[in-house]
Order: C-alpha cells, then sequence, then structure tokens
C-alpha cells in the first residue's frame, strides 16, 4: 500500500496588488491540467514515482506553485494533474530538471496516454486549514 | 473586462504526522473536479459569478480548502474547478452555504453542462512564491 509520503495543504496568501502587477510583469503564472490514463497494472508504481517527483519538485524549484495529482474515484486509472507554475519559464526549467527527466522514465511504459491542456486562471482560492 | 478581484497563490505547510491523522479521522479530505461547459456568450458574467463564489467560500467557510477555477487556453467556454474539502461534511455544508445558492441561481443559465469528478488524492503539493 503507497502511503503519501507528505501531504500539503494549501494557505491563502492573498496577493497584494504589488503582488500581482509582478506576476503579470514576469508573463503571469503558468497553469495546466495533466489527464493521464495509467495501466491499472501498474497503478501502484506509478502512484509512486508521482509522489516522488511532486515532492522534489515543490522542494526544490521555487516557480513550482502547486502540483495537486488525483485519480478520479469511479476508475482510479484515470489521474489527473493540477498544475501551476509561476511562469512558462518556471514550466520548461521544470521539464528540464532531473526529477522530472527520471520521472518521465521510470512511467514510460506505465503511461497509456497523457493530454495536457493549458488553461487561464478565472480565480484560485486557497486557505489553510 | 473581468480583472480578477482577488488573486491568491497557494501556500505550502507540510502537514506533520498529527495533522495527517486527524485529517483521516475525520474520513480524509474530499477532492472533486468540476467540468463546466459556458455558454460563449455569457463568458464574462460566468467568471465574475464564479469569481464572488470562491471569494466568499475561501473566506466565510473554513471547511473550503482550495477552489481554482479555470478556463482551457484553446476553449475558454471549458473551465475546470479543482476543490478540495476538508471532509465530505465540509462540501455539504458549501452547498448549503448562501454565497453558493446565489451563484448556482446565478450561473443556472450560463451552464449549459457539468460534470462532477470525484478524486482521491495522490500527492498535494503547494507552496507560497
Amino acid at each position: 500500500m503507497n502511503t503519501m509520503q507528505f501531504f500539503v495543504y494549501g494557505a491563502s496568501v492573498l496577493a497584494t496588488a504589488l503582488g500581482a502587477a509582478v506576476a503579470q510583469e514576469a508573463g503571469g503564472e503558468y497553469v495546466q491540467v495533466a489527464e493521464i490514463e495509467v495501466d491499472p497494472a501498474q497503478l501502484d508504481a506509478y502512484r509512486a514515482a508521482v509522489q516522488k517527483q511532486i515532492d522534489a519538485a515543490i522542494q526544490k524549484e521555487p516557480g513550482v506553485l502547486v502540483l495537486y495529482a488525483v485519480s478520479e474515484k469511479d476508475d482510479s486509472s484515470r489521474v489527473k494533474v493540477f498544475e501551476i507554475y509561476r511562469d512558462r519559464r518556471a514550466y520548461e526549467a521544470h521539464l528540464g530538471s532531473e526529477h522530472f527527466k527520471k520521472y518521465k522514465s521510470t512511467v514510460e511504459k506505465m503511461v497509456k496516454s497523457l493530454k495536457l491542456v493549458q488553461a487561464t486562471p478565472i480565480a484560485l482560492g486557497a486557505k489553510t486549514k
């Protein structure tokens, strides 16, 4: 059984007008939803690889803000990852990181399909509780 | 033009073993992805209603942890909302809240389809930057 190695709640920081302006200058945050279909027989190994990758990215990469990976309840082989990066450059840096490259090679034969949906924020609300 | 009334970055709080244990006792967090198709002609009004609802829920409801609403970049009428509640009871309380009921009646004629996908967390990683 997989136990979550780390478990994180989002905590809210209402951005000041200044903060928002800075984000705009940098091109704004880069948001993406990954829709992944995993080989059901390899689901435990896939989950472990995702956990490890997310743990490393959040700890080591300042531009990786949110990586929420979940399985659909009715079909756990269908995985979604909600991703927020500080900007496009931070996303590109993430793709080139050692932990991400290792993740990609580890899961290469576990993933049956991958769809990346780029997105534009409407409202990003979060808090700690 | 819609400007975001509030803009929030997730901030990381690595849960302690105790924190995780408390979440388990309460049945664990309730996670859902809403997939919404909006009438393109009413998209600005829809966005404003979502922003208002998310703002109120995050501020007023202790059990509403994350509400990330985004539009697909290639088709902004396709909206996804990534939702984390403290537990199922917090989700049910949210459905009964005044701001949510007002949102539902406001957007009733703007929403062409709604699919709610319940989900199980694999890894929830977030931080402030």
